[in-house]
């Protein structure tokens, strides 16, 4: 059997049965955003990424400083979901040998302003050659009240962070040739890819008041990430298409926009759940942040979509494309 | 410049120096064989490494299992330098969208065979495509005492674990076509290169009756980790060619076997370093683990090797080189 026709989430399970034995201090392992192991009184959790040139990202759309901040950016999503605290970060780097000294420094000088807007050290990692820009970041973050993939029951809301969509219309652009801080009308696309500023603040205050009962962040697509939510949790859900939060600037460049808020990816927002009781919290929470009601969590398994003309189908399941 | 002026020493001072300011908690950050962060009472050990098919390994020397291994157990080796035990592992793999599903198997089923000899949890990581196999290991571990590098001073012994060589002996066997089970003068060093053993015990015996003063991991050679040493403790060395340990299977199929002990590199055994007063302790534990007696810590920078002859001359440094 050839990889192609084996899923990423078949892999996954597979593994899963393999090394899903438990072990003393491990709370969480394979299969939410992140492993959560306790040490002593405080609860640790641990993610990481891999990023491979020309399949994650191309350079020559993706200039290194953004890079360096991505790579930490989109673990520091993972860490939100869980609502933690990040704190320190493993950095390995592959690098062809003929690469630019002025690219690996711009990378690192994004990498440290990613780490310093979030107080994260970097505290190792190692440095070898590839044919390909290899990045692999081990982010080590804290949390007291952990928030799964599981926890959301029937009746429980659906909320958004942000807007979606954006990230998936700036790469469009960027192929087509479009660069940062020539039109300000794309620039808004363009940063979503490029710089993608994870709700860590969010995510903590959330977990602070417990007011969500699951969480998971938006990489592969609300409607494949939804979908994980609502497996590991045992329910289905409904969405309200015309509740998806999009941008003007969606509106303006993207005739499908809905179809880029339900499958675009990259837009490492976070996606929860609320029990009713804790509704009024959330609506406090809106003066803060950014968040949109998009749905509600239901018995049984299937994900239903409410259309903008009110027709209920099925929501197909489909996520991201990598280059 | 190019990068293949920018040594990867020269890398990671630029990025130390970047990076280096002091964290409540991190006790020891890069430069070492793993960063050291205090959580609570307990200090955990972080290590991580990058493999890339065609740079690090290639898949036709060596099979699937013995990657599997290997991947974790370069990591225990890092953990067993500090005198730490390990704990979890996070794995992430980029895998070209060919591969055979056999060969995914017989990885995973090597990793969780080292896994559970050494006692780690696969507690996550992420799969993803990739043009080449990329292998990412995080490693967690704990440590009570940790042993670092710098920690050795003039006058300190220098001992070896195992035998040295072997590794790069069994890889220049495999690049001619040998392989394992079916010469029982080369199986010990086919087995040195695909299946290295990192003398865990041996690094927690050290630690647990603190008995090194520093320690490092063998894998760039002992040349280059020697000089790594040295640097990090502000000390000179000499050592003895005489006394370096080789196996009988590298005197066979080695004229230069000294030279493969000194610069081999891979071979995944301990150097460290024994204050006078600890060495009674030492020849205790050669009872149960094979250490050898190779030099002298000495004043200055110099590093000496007193060849077979019995004369002095500057150890010349150089490492291993990959694929």
């Amino acid at each position: 059997m050839k990889l192609k026709r084996l899923s990423e989430g078949e892999l996954i399970s597979a593994i899963r049965k393999d090394f899903s034995k438990k072990r003393p201090g491990l709370v969480l392992g394979i299969g939410d955003d992140a492993a959560v192991v306790k040490v002593g009184k405080i609860q640790l959790i641990y993610t990481k990424d891999l990023l491979i040139e020309d399949v994650h990202f191309i350079t020559s759309h993706q200039p290194a400083y953004f890079l360096g901040r991505k790579s930490l950016n989109i673990n520091l999503s993972d860490i939100a979901a869980m609502g933690g605290k990040p704190r320190y970060a493993l950095l390995g780097l592959g690098v062809p040998s003929g690469s630019e000294r002025r690219w690996l420094e711009e990378f690192f000088s994004g990498f440290q302003s990613a780490a310093q807007e979030s107080g994260v050290a970097l505290v190792g990692g190692d440095i070898s050659q590839a044919r390909k820009i290899t990045i692999s970041v081990t982010l080590i973050g804290e949390g007291e009240t952990i928030i799964k993939r599981s926890g959301a029951k029937p009746g429980h809301h659906l909320f958004v962070s942000g807007t979606l969509g954006n990230a998936k219309q700036g790469l469009l652009l960027l192929r087509k040739g479009h660069s940062l801080g020539k039109d300000k009308k794309a620039d808004p696309l363009l940063k979503a890819f490029l710089d993608p500023l994870p709700p860590l603040a969010l995510g903590q205050d959330l977990s602070r008041w417990r007011l969500a009962s699951s969480m998971i962040d938006l990489s592969d697509g609300l409607s494949v990430d939804l979908s994980h939510l609502c497996r590991e949790s045992g329910c289905g859900a409904e969405i309200y298409e015309r509740n998806l939060p999009l941008s003007p600037e969606l509106h303006i460049w993207q005739r499908k926009c809905f179809d880029f808020a339900l499958h675009g990816g990259e837009d490492y927002q976070l996606l929860f759940t609320v029990p009713t009781r804790k509704i009024k919290s959330i609506c406090r929470l809106q003066q803060k942040y950014p968040i949109t009601y998009i749905g509600l969590m239901r018995e049984g398994k299937k994900i239903h979509l409410i259309d903008r003309r009110g027709k209920r189908r099925l929501l197909e399941i489909k996520g991201y494309q990598h280059f």
